[in-house]
C-alpha cells in the first residue's frame, strides 16, 4: 500500500493506492469521521462488477448506503443531472450524516464532486476512481465541473474530496483502450516533471500493459504524487503553476472538440496532443532532436495514436483558437524544454501552430 | 466613509460603508483588478431608482456592464433562474473579464454569489446590498444559496465577494416595514455581542428611524464589524462559532415557515423570535429580569412585532423540530446570559420551547 498526500491545509487528504484499498474503504471514513451514510455515485458496470465488495466494506464498519446508478452517457455530466441527484439525496432526511462517494471514472468524480460541493453549501465526498486515468488524473486535485448544452464544463467549483481511493484491481475490467488513455496522462507526467518515471516507463512496458500489481501501484503513487504537488502549489489554478498539466491538452481539448468527443477519447487525444507539443517545441529549438524522438518512440511503444484521422484541419484550428486557454487574444502553450522540464510559450507563430498539426493529418 | 476589513487570508475583502459610496464602486473595481465587464444582477426598481447611478461610475473608469434584471419573486432565489442567468453569461464571450455584481437584496445577493461560485468554477463578484438587512447581514461572509422546489437553500456555496459596498444612500427608497426587518439583525448583534452597540440604539432611535445618515453608516460598520469578526474565526461554519449569529432565528425560521414565509418577512420573524429566545433564557435562570425587559423594551420601541398572529402552536412546533439547526436528534438553541453576551442550550426542555411560543401567541 502506498499514501500519498496532498497538502492543502485544512482541505489535506490521503491518496491510498493499493490491490484492494476498497476493503480499506469504510475504515479509512469511519477513521476520519467523514460520515455515517454513504450515497454512491456509480455506472451499472461497476456496481455489478465490483458494488457487493463495496457494499460489504460499509456494511462491515456499519455505515449505511445507497447507489445511485446513472448511465454512462454524456448527459449524466450535466447540470440536469447534478440537480436530479441533489433533489433525491434531499429525500434522505436531516437526521443522517450524508457524504457522497464517487465510484468510477472522470465523468462520476466531476459530477459527485461537484454535487457535493453545493449541496448545503459542501459535504464531504470520497473518491474511488475505478480507471487508470481518473486514478492519475481527474480524481485528484478537486476540480469537479459539469455541462451545459452550451458549453462543456462551464459549471463547476474547486472543491477536494476527504480521501481518493485508488485500487488497481479495479482496473481488472479496464479494456485496453482504456488503459492506454489513463498512460497518457502517467507519460505526461514523466516527460512534463519526472525523468524517472519516464524512464521506469521506457523500462516496464510489459509489465505495465499486463496490468502487473506492483508496477501499476507504483506508476499510480508517482503520478499521484506529482500531480498532488501541483495542486499544493496553485489549488485554485490561480498561480499558472497548474497550466503545466495541460502540457499536450491545448491540441488536445481542440482534437477532442473538432471531432464532437466521438472519435478519440480524452487519452488519445492527450496523446496527439503531446506529438504536436513536442514538435512545436522541437521547431522552436527548445527541445533537442534526442528527446524528442525518446518522447514520441515513448507514446508510440504503449499503442497511443500519434496521428489525426478523419478530422479537418480549419476545424481544429477553429477550435484552438477558441479554446479556453487563451486568455483574452493571446495563446499560450506548454512546451518542453528536456524530459522532465516545462517551458511556457506565449504567442507562437500561428504558422508552426498550424504545420505541427497538419504533420499529424498525414 | 468607513471602512470595514474581513480577514480572510487569500479571500479578504472590505466593506465600504458610506452616504454615495456607489460612486466609488468602479475605481474600487479598478483597484482591485477584479475584472473588465460588470455583469449587474438586480430587481427593476432598484434599477430604476439607482441604475443611471451605477451605470456612470462603471462608465468613468471605462468598465464596460450589463444589466440582468429579475422580477423580485420567489423564482428568482431558485436553481432555475441560477441556471438560466449562467447561460446569460455564457454569451457574453470569453474575451471578457467578467465579474458579477449583486445590486440588491438578500434574494439577489444569495443569487449572485451562487452564480459566481460556480460559473468557471468562481469568477469575483461584489455586493452592493440596497436594503439595510442586506447592508448588516446577508451581504457579508459569503454565505450564498439558491432554492429548489422541494427544499429553500439547500443549494449553496461558501464563496466570498471581492469588495461589498455599503451605500446609505441606496437607503432613501427603503420603506419603514423594510428598514425596520434590518434593525432587527443590528438589535440582535447588539444583544449578542455589543453593549455599545445597544446603548447606541436605546439612545438614537429617533435619527436612526429618520435614516440620518451618520447614525446609520455608524450602525451599519459597527453591525458589519461584527459579523466579519465571527466569520473570520469559522468561515465555513464548522467550528459552531457562527452559530451565534442565529441568535432568535432557529424560533423565526419556526415562524416563517409555519406562516409559509407570507405573513412575516425575515426581520420581523427575527425580532418575535428574539423575544422567545430572551424569555427563554429568562425562565432557564441565565438572564437576569432587567437585561430582559431592556431587550424587549428596544425591540418593541422600534415598531418591531412582539407577537405571533394567524399561525397555530402546533404548527411553529413541528417547523422547528425539523429545523436544519437540530443536528440529529438533539435542538440547540442560542440564548443570553447577558446584553452581549450568549450562551448555547442543547436539548432544553420542549415544555419551555412551548410555553414561550405559547405567550406570543395571546
Amino acid at each position: 500500500m502506498k499514501i500519498v498526500k496532498v497538502h492543502l491545509g485544512p482541505r489535506s487528504y490521503d491518496i491510498v493506492i493499493s490491490h484492494n484499498s476498497i476493503s480499506e474503504c469504510s475504515r479509512l471514513v469511519k477513521k476520519s469521521r467523514i460520515g455515517n451514510y454513504a450515497y454512491i455515485i456509480t455506472h451499472p458496470f461497476i456496481k455489478k462488477s465490483y458494488g457487493k465488495h463495496l457494499e460489504n466494506s460499509f456494511k462491515k464498519c456499519g455505515i449505511d448506503f445507497k447507489f445511485k446508478i446513472l448511465p454512462e452517457t454524456e448527459k449524466t455530466k450535466s447540470i440536469d443531472t447534478a440537480i436530479e441527484v441533489v433533489k433525491d439525496i434531499v429525500k434522505i432526511g436531516k437526521s443522517k450524516n450524508i457524504f457522497l462517494v464517487a465510484f468510477g471514472g472522470g465523468v462520476v468524480g466531476d459530477l459527485t464532486g461537484f454535487v457535493a460541493s453545493i449541496y448545503k453549501r459542501g459535504i464531504p465526498y470520497i473518491q474511488i476512481p475505478t480507471t487508470l486515468l481518473a486514478q492519475v488524473d481527474a480524481a485528484i486535485g478537486g476540480k469537479t465541473a459539469v455541462d451545459l448544452k452550451e458549453a462543456k464544463n462551464i459549471i463547476g467549483a474547486f472543491y477536494q474530496p476527504r480521501i481518493v481511493i485508488s485500487d488497481t484491481s479495479l482496473l481488472n475490467t479496464l479494456d485496453l483502450r482504456q488503459l492506454r488513455a489513463g498512460l497518457a496522462e502517467v507519460i505526461k507526467y514523466g516527460i512534463i516533471k519526472d525523468k524517472t518515471l519516464f524512464r521506469f516507463l521506457e523500462k516496464n512496458k510489459e509489465k505495465i500493459l499486463a496490468k502487473d500489481k506492483k508496477t501499476v501501484e507504483f506508476i499510480i503513487a508517482r503520478s499521484s504524487s506529482i500531480k498532488a504537488k501541483i495542486v499544493e502549489a496553485d489549488e485554485r489554478e490561480e498561480k499558472g503553476l497548474r497550466t503545466i498539466l495541460n502540457f499536450g491538452h491545448t491540441f488536445a481539448h481542440a482534437i477532442e472538440s473538432a471531432s464532437r468527443y466521438r472519435k478519440y477519447n480524452h487519452g488519445e487525444a492527450v496523446s496527439i496532443g503531446m506529438i504536436c507539443a513536442l514538435e512545436m517545441s522541437y521547431r522552436l529549438k527548445m527541445l533537442n532532436k534526442y528527446a524528442l524522438n525518446r518522447a514520441i518512440k515513448l507514446i508510440r511503444s504503449f499503442g497511443l495514436p500519434v496521428n489525426i484521422k478523419g478530422v479537418t484541419l480549419e476545424k481544429i484550428m477553429n477550435s484552438l483558437y477558441y479554446d479556453k486557454k487563451f486568455i483574452g487574444h493571446h495563446t499560450r502553450f506548454v512546451l518542453v524544454e528536456d524530459i522532465g522540464k516545462t517551458a511556457i510559450k506565449q504567442n507562437p507563430p500561428i504558422s508552426i501552430v498550424k504545420s505541427v498539426l497538419k504533420e499529424r493529418l498525414k
